[in-house]
């Protein structure tokens, strides 16, 4: 390792689709030539993780074949497992960066909160560095990731010149099927689920069921939200904060309470 | 069915630590009396398992022995899926009231994002019951809850008279080994962990780890944090917002990233 490499921001890099997934490859291709990258990702799939941790069970981290400069490492758990467990063996000092994605499938609007690659990301947020969600609005492992590039790398370099505010974070959607007309800054929208489940029979008539369903956008023409400008072919960042402790809350509700 | 019962207030209960928990029972025979109460809970534990859905594996709901007069429905997955399968599958109507717990550990301070009790409140939330967590800061099985009781009935009966804000849901922590001195309204403290995992090597030199550490409170002096006022003997309840936007950032952020 020369002096100049050691001189080069160092990235992390997780996600929650696994370490073979497109995404992810096409987020290291993004960075790899102007940082030191190191991906820490699940050795399979881990989505709707939200931000899951491993108690019950012992975890694994093996070294796989490097791709594009960037050291590779699997790890037989959720994508939180993988920031605490990376941080903790694999990463030579607190990253400058950490990414997340890019995901296979929107994490818009209030979808967020099952997120595996946005789990990661308030993980990190929660460690002190500086951290992004990037999700891509398709769900194929065939997704064409062409248009992300420039998002990626306008909104990477952005953070690590400027950085970000503490304990906020950022979720980066990006749509498909275009090159995108810019970027947006918006909220998560709000929405609800129908037809959650699909109800089968096994051969001895019992029922079991499967998450499934039609996601509503509740504000459809409300510009502030991100579900508003990613069907106009907008990328969106929403400024995300982990705590979720809601302050003016406390004082309306003091006396109701305490005692 | 009575016309009596069926006036009684609808409360859906679920947890993370199994069905069979003793501290989902004593939640169960708190409010049994004075409510129609229907269990939703997982199988076995799912510990920090967050607001994570289950999404490549199908779902079983299962009847149960009923306990106390309450109906016990068992579910193969985590606490969010026993809310979502529960409401799509057992619930006769939306519920006036969603409970999670009492979870056998403290879910205090910045480790709320890993709470699967605290998922599953999240989740009623979203869907627009008024919800509310409770946690005992003890994670023994055989743990003493006879200390929660009147906390439990005061919060719930509270809730159930005037509601909730919208949004919003409770995250209510009860100190174990003593009976609460009263309750204080707080927001979730800020600490980290370190020393997080325990490092093994398997019988062939490979090495595993688990997840352990130990929690540091940063700010042990300051009355606004749940985590002073348990330290104290008394009980706290935070206000929590599922929805992570956050606004503040927004306007200071949007010369940064839009184009």
């Amino acid at each position: 390792m020369t002096a100049q490499s050691d001189s080069r921001p160092l990235i992390m890099i997780v996600n929650d689709d696994g370490i073979t997934a497109p995404g992810l490859r096409y987020l290291v291709s993004c960075v790899a030539a102007d940082a030191k990258v190191i991906v820490v990702a699940p050795d399979g799939p881990q989505s709707g993780k939200a931000s899951s941790i491993t108690v019950e069970q012992p975890l694994h981290i093996t070294r796989q074949e490097p791709f594009e400069g960037a050291e590779m490492y699997a790890v037989s758990g959720t994508p939180v497992d993988c920031v605490k467990l990376g941080i903790n063996t694999v990463m030579p000092r607190h990253p400058d960066l950490l990414l997340s994605g890019i995901n296979h499938g929107s994490n818009s609007a209030c979808n967020l909160i099952y997120s595996g690659t946005m789990g990661a990301v308030m993980e990190g947020t929660q460690l002190g560095i500086p951290s992004i969600g990037f999700s891509l609005l398709h769900h194929s492992m065939s997704a064409d990731f062409s248009g992300c590039g420039s998002i990626v790398r306008s909104v990477v370099a952005n953070v690590l010149a400027e950085g970000l505010p503490a304990d906020v974070c950022l979720n980066v959607n990006i749509p498909a099927r275009c090159t995108p007309l810019g970027i947006k800054m918006a909220r998560g929208g709000k929405g609800h689920w129908t037809d959650e489940y699909v109800r089968y029979e096994d051969p001895h008539g019992r029922p079991f069921y499967w998450l499934s369903g039609k996601f509503v956008n509740d504000e459809p023409d409300n510009p502030d939200t991100d579900n508003y400008w990613l069907a106009r072919q907008y990328a969106t960042v929403v400024p995300v904060r982990p705590d979720q402790s809601y302050l003016p809350a406390i004082e309306p509700l003091r006396s109701r309470f305490e005692k």
